[in-house]
């Protein structure tokens, strides 16, 4: 599929290109609308818009809701306002309130109106919580049943249900059991359901094994629930555990790669809301901002080399290899942030055992510090034949290894009890902290002991 | 949940350091199988096989699964065969077939020979093909209907399987419907089922919408439709269209969760398979390659400035300036490369936009060099006084920006044509370029212009 997918791209592009009306239609009949999400994403601007004015309007609600918030934004301006209404009411009321923020205010008015009252009073609940937090991932189409009651009249709920709606919800596998006050028993899977006697009442058959999750518990303690227990979906409830409507492993999908997409961006300062074709002035500041910081930290680096401008004068090989030192201990140092990062992510560091952590780290670089100042050694014999040089080079790569990994520790430790992601800021802090040791240490012992 | 898990390790911790068996108990009892897999990764080596001795045997295999290769390996070394045995028998034919190369052979051998034929048959099936593709994620356990029957024939099939098996599969939402020669027609959902007049036949019911997949694609592939559809679960078929097993949304969430660790590892050169607490040494082996290769690179720019020596000597602000040079170029050229590696991965970026990528990324990266080039211009002329230093260095960054962007976004595709992972090497080849390139045209430049 990967390189069908590339050459479906390739092909479109052409189509647009020529304008082919007709190549460009059987492109999207071929596809599911997650695909044409992603065909619009690896568009230039330029074809955008001529390919979604072609793509039918019952597709255009799961595609805005697909591709990224920039795009999205980009793509509602080009949409009447007739035509979002008819695609978003293709949309579940989670869906919506997840898009909702992106979409003109006229628009979120008379989509509101035309809903009955029901589908009204669920919106209204979902777009209260945070988008972040359980209740805002939760869908509140859980289909709830008595446990007093037998198999046989669950079937017959539900096909008079599926009458009523003309579905049942998506991602069904299990039925939420609950008590005359709301409050939730324990469920009821689909497959034990189609297997058992269907004289059994609820209360036989359900399970009372699957979490309950708090409209309030972050997106991520979601995520880590339902891959701990391999769910499909689970109840949300209140804080009284009534049940408030119910999350499926899709949302929690798109969590998950949301998450691991932000951590790769951040390191690099773009953002999360990437659109590679955005307006080349909106890219351009986004990233001027960490081009920013970079460039305050290279010159908190060159400044501490201004101290050393009479030492190089005099051994200007030290110019050469200072480059060396800071590099190695900026790469030292990264490996032990991003184990230390990954792990505070997913809750494995924390002060229990962050001092034992960063023990075995040093052990690792004394090490890896002790081999590679021993390769320094011999190579500056070799290049300048000279072994005093080589020991200052050698024994400053050692100690900034040291250091390297004592920042790659505790950085993200303290980052995170001061409320910062680590995985954004860790590793600038770091290299700026590596440079400025690198150049102190190799250009001050050189000065004390060569000069 | 998040913050009650670090107080559980950080409990943990102190009732394995006072042997406090009681304690240690308590909080087995209350986590689930993968909540222990985490525990463990999260104590130091010293506490782990106090911790894994106590942990009852029903759940050892589960917890097997969920680990680390590494951290898994350790573990069964602390595990007798009998133990082995019996906590195995715990897992689906997929999940053993996931592990078993970490087994010992003995215990495999003893395995199958402990197996009725229909699971030997359906374990060989699985572990026939590699891990990485569908038919080494897939179970054998898919539920098949024909589609002559009807509903009501269909419930009495399911409850004679679940008499026969003791359970239904896990995380079934749909049953495959198949032909006499075992060639998928399509799928019966439960939720269907539960909800229609069971006088109706299967062909009235089921639906034809669901992705078949095919046994040898890829686990990314598998991955990408499942994400596209949201899917619960999808036929695996052979070139035949003939029924082989199913694969389950938890194993695509698995793929996914180990995509991502590894694109963030692997870009510190560290093993995917990472235990935390991995023995000294063979961490440092691991880390020793990268901090290899990353010493290269720093030698070859060093080795471009030692042509410069001589300027060195006449202008030692060459040597304070230099760094922010190369690390703007990095910077830069690094936003690019991550751009275009994720549009890679995630098959968004190929031939058929490469050129519009790269022309819209240099764009950007022509007002940020213009920017910053301006801003080091009066740095310079504040710091030194000199304007002829500042035009020097504002034209070196304002080409190395130029130089960094476009081999960020060639980069990554040249290496994708040769088959190696851009999210491994990109970043070493991509610092060793702009640093090389960044220290040539700041020296060249200032020893034409300024020397």
């Amino acid at each position: 599929m990967s390189n069908a997918f590339i050459k479906l791209v390739s092909k479109l592009t052409d189509s647009l290109e020529q304008k082919n009306n007709q190549a460009i239609l059987r492109a999207i009949e071929q596809s599911h609308p997650a695909e044409l999400g992603r065909l619009i994403e690896a568009l230039p601007n330029k074809y955008r818009g001529d390919f979604w004015r072609v793509i039918p309007v019952a597709f255009k609600g799961e595609i805005l809701l697909s591709v990224h918030r920039e795009l999205r934004q980009l793509l509602i301006k080009k949409t009447s306002e007739a035509d979002l209404l008819v695609s978003l009411s293709t949309l579940q009321m989670d869906e919506l309130a997840d898009i909702d923020a992106d979409l003109p205010l006229t628009v979120v008015g008379a989509m509101v109106e035309a809903m009955d009252s029901q589908r009204k009073q669920r919106y209204r609940t979902v777009a209260s919580f945070p988008d972040n937090t359980a209740g805002g991932l939760m869908d509140v189409d859980a289909t709830a049943v008595r446990k007093d009651v037998s198999l046989k009249a669950v079937y017959r709920y539900l096909c008079k249900l599926r009458k009523k709606e003309g579905m049942l919800p998506e991602q069904l596998d299990q039925l939420v059991v609950v008590d005359r006050e709301n409050k939730v028993q324990g469920t009821l899977y689909l497959s034990d359901l189609v297997s058992m006697d269907n004289s059994l009442s609820v209360a036989d058959v359900m399970k009372n094994n699957v979490p309950l999750i708090h409209s309030l518990q972050s997106a991520k303690e979601v995520a880590q629930i339902f891959e701990d227990h391999d769910l499909i979906s689970a109840p949300v409830v209140d804080k009284n555990n009534c049940l408030l409507g119910r999350i499926t492993v899709d949302d929690v999908i798109d969590v998950l790669q949301q998450n691991s997409e932000q951590t790769l961006l951040a390191s690099g300062g773009l953002n999360k809301e990437l659109d590679m074709f955005a307006p080349i002035a909106h890219i351009s500041v986004n990233r001027a901002i960490w081009l920013g910081v970079n460039l305050i930290t290279a010159f908190v680096a060159a400044w501490v080399i201004g101290f050393f401008e009479s030492s190089i004068e005099q051994l200007v090989a030290l110019a050469v290899l200072m480059p060396v030192v800071a590099s190695m201990g900026g790469v030292t140092g990264s490996q032990t942030l991003t184990v230390v990062t990954r792990g505070i992510a997913r809750d494995l560091v924390s002060s229990a055992n962050i001092v034992s952590l960063t023990i075995h780290e040093l052990k690792v670089s004394f090490i890896n510090g002790l081999l590679w100042a021993s390769v320094v050694f011999f190579i500056t014999i070799l290049w300048y034949g000279d072994w005093k040089l080589g020991s200052v080079f050698a024994l400053a790569l050692f100690v900034v290894s040291l250091t390297g990994t004592l920042s790659g520790a505790l950085i993200p430790i303290i980052l995170k009890k001061l409320g910062v992601d680590p995985a954004i800021a860790g590793g600038v802090i770091l290299t700026t902290i590596t440079d400025a040791v690198g150049f102190l240490i190799f250009l001050g012992t050189a000065t004390y002991l060569l000069i």
